[in-house]
């Protein structure tokens, strides 16, 4: 095993560990539960989703405007479209939203939309886009590269709070590994490590944590256990319906199964 | 992600789930509880750690008599002194006692001495050695091979059980990813996908499973949130000291502190 | 192992065999030898390093202005200053030049100067930037994502030739896995698999290919032999001195010797 | 990357390369290529695929007598049959004989009828196994475990050289990464890397190197372009038909063109 030297100046002052406002919450001392779509497909659905997590204690939304897809002919996302619906949804049930921003450009408009700014898996080394965040007073979700170590991913991090912003929430998203039944290895490790090694939050995103539906009530209790700060999950009123990772949503009743679970922790 | 077509004849039957009675519990419904140290070193340590794992709670002893080591240069363990070490020591503390088998022409020898036979990772797909403990009527604790698919960790299992032995439980140890700050990475998917898949029990080596002694307790309390049968853990009196393994072993009072951490799931 | 059911409407038309002139040569008829420093530094070395790849045999110059940094406390190139350099120096051997754009608002400068447009190996699925890229008349040169599987690779070619540039050289540059001695894992096969799947060219960057020096020459070697339409390598006065990746960097005695062995092929 | 400190005592003495007589040829000066079927299925097929691939100028037969496969319920070879075949037909055409050994229990029987060892990926790290083909006087074709370091892997010889047996071949056959496209991604700088840490040859298999026909030629001669002793590739008369590992065979005119093709290096 390797010893680490890192030179993490900002983040890695452990003894001042960062709490994090949103919405209602601080993530850090409360945890902080982001639900939702994986992405924007109509207003419809986005209400009765919204109204439902809600209403189990969700306490965040979440929803894909730009999708980064691996195919160019795949769904893109409704773009600007879908970031005005998921602001308005977010306001109508007092749900703070949480969602991906993908280019440079686009900082300013999703920055005026979203209340926290989601660097996707891709773009966990887009150091561009990660000093343009760190730009911003947004809180900024930023997910483990899909093959990123944690120095990696650490001093990602550190890119952003270098430009003056520190509210940054780590989301561990599972990892790419030999084992191909599931769609990554979720690092349940990952959560002790950040801890250890940083300041920062982390919450862990059971959906794309293994892709398997079955899943991700056994990887939400299993992170919450092992300290998480909260959540991610993928919920859908009709998931086999979904425009995009259906496979890895929960619909109504399992997501009211979920947050029942976890609540004993 | 793949489709598994799987010809598990008898362990794939999950109507009939396998419940394995080890010493005073029953594996499946109560937790099992192996702990000790990496290797058995000396009577004197052996009892002092049995006594103490044993007050806490545990319900197995562990301890290596042969060990498969890197290389040929390293401490290869006490062989048949050490297995009847291991078998007194149990006997005076009332705990059955878990150790691998290296060697089909060991298996007679250890089946003799020890409670419970383990594969180690590196054997997992040895066949000879699976058959050989497929013949026997001792419980196999089966490691998973730390690149091991899930299928071929079940086949693996299926070669056991073909020769008459079903008493098998399956456990998962850390797998080999790009990370290099742990040792493995835990893949604590690996539960719930042996319960979905299978009707095995399934533990977790939480020592093994990340090499790094301040992750053992939260990696076991996620393992046992997200439906473990238990767990398998590293405990030596002076873990500085050990010959071999210390960097993942818990000392007294950190196993104590385990204990009573995972006592609330 | 998968079979793949992809998409490639442009880049899978393997009956039309892309060709791309760059300099003197068509890539996919003749070698490309891309050789130069990991960054530019300043004048004087980059000038030397020119005129000696040059005289052994090179087609093209390297050289990192833009430098994607694992810490943001690492150098980060000389912007602009160092792409006006590299052109020069490019100029005066009449060598065509390679550079690395990260950001796709450094797009239009980068495309002014370079005659080579290279996205790194962590760009490999900014969309964003492959969208850009794939708006100019240069060609580009895509590196492997470091855990890109090849349907996700070439999808990333998609990306750019939606747009209407179609020159596009893909790059292998080594993938992530357990080993560690070497920095990456150079795979070879990549070459036949592109050649197979699409009509682009390839190329190995042996230096990244395992981030090791005494490497290099033999894996130029094997590359070649696999029927690679060329290759990229460091190449630096002084390996020793250089500001990055001096590890897998040749000095000039050892290219002349690469050029040599690669020539009987 | 890690800088190795390892303690080969016998086979890290690089200045005293190891060369080894088998058959006609000595390996390290000659190149050993060894072809055949992935298992010996009957004596015709047996028969027919010797006499092609000795004229075509193979050295060395391959066949399997022992099968170790996934499942239990796999063809697992016709044993002591299986072995008594290939070395009557490897007599009829004078080719020394390459077969696995699986069981500690059968290096006695193998060693009688083979002229070479070989120990599978998944047994490279069966010390009992490395052992004992360690105190025969046969030589030993070690491969790669599919996810075993160079370190283990080194190691892994080192055990047999300490029993008395320095005739060691090593085999790289590909190693597990994330890509599912190839079964395997062959690893070519395992070539050099071995010849610099170790006084041993190596060769590579090239069937299991990425397990797909179409990739056997180019990696053969890239494995040869990297300075390999030799390769190891499967033929058979009907590949589509095969027992087994049909996919990663050679039918008699590709093995032809195998052979012209690397003639030239």
């Amino acid at each position: 095993m390797k010893v680490m030297k890192m030179d993490l100046k900002i983040i890695g002052d452990k003894n001042n560990k960062i709490s994090i406002k949103i919405g209602d919450i601080t993530v850090g001392k409360d945890k902080l539960i982001i639900a939702g779509p994986c992405a924007v497909e109509n207003e419809e659905m986005l209400v009765k989703t919204a109204e439902k997590v809600k209403s189990c204690g969700a306490n965040a939304l979440r929803g894909g405007a730009y999708k980064p897809r691996t195919s160019p002919y795949s769904f893109q996302g409704l773009g600007i479209d879908g970031l005005k619906m998921l602001k308005n949804v977010g306001d109508m049930f007092n749900l703070p939203v949480v969602t991906e921003v993908l280019d440079v450009r686009d900082v300013e408009i999703v920055e005026r939309y979203a209340d926290v700014l989601q660097i996707g898996s891709r773009n966990m080394q887009n150091f561009s886009l990660l000093k343009e965040v760190g730009k911003t007073k947004k809180p900024v979700l930023l997910k483990r590269g899909f093959s990123a170590t944690y120095e990696e991913w650490l001093y990602a991090a550190e890119y952003i709070a270098v430009e003056g912003n520190t509210n940054i929430i780590m989301c561990e998203r599972g990892i790419r590994t030999f084992e191909t039944y599931t769609r990554n290895t979720l690092d349940i490790a990952a959560i002790s490590v950040i801890h250890e090694l940083s300041n920062l939050p982390i919450i862990a995103d059971v959906s794309h944590g293994t892709g398997k539906r079955s899943l991700i009530i056994p990887m939400a209790k299993a992170a919450i256990a092992a300290g998480a700060d909260g959540i991610m999950v993928e919920v859908h009123p009709e998931p086999d319906k979904a425009l995009s990772d259906g496979e890895q949503s929960l619909d109504f009743s399992q997501f009211e199964e979920l947050m029942r679970e976890i609540k004993s922790y």
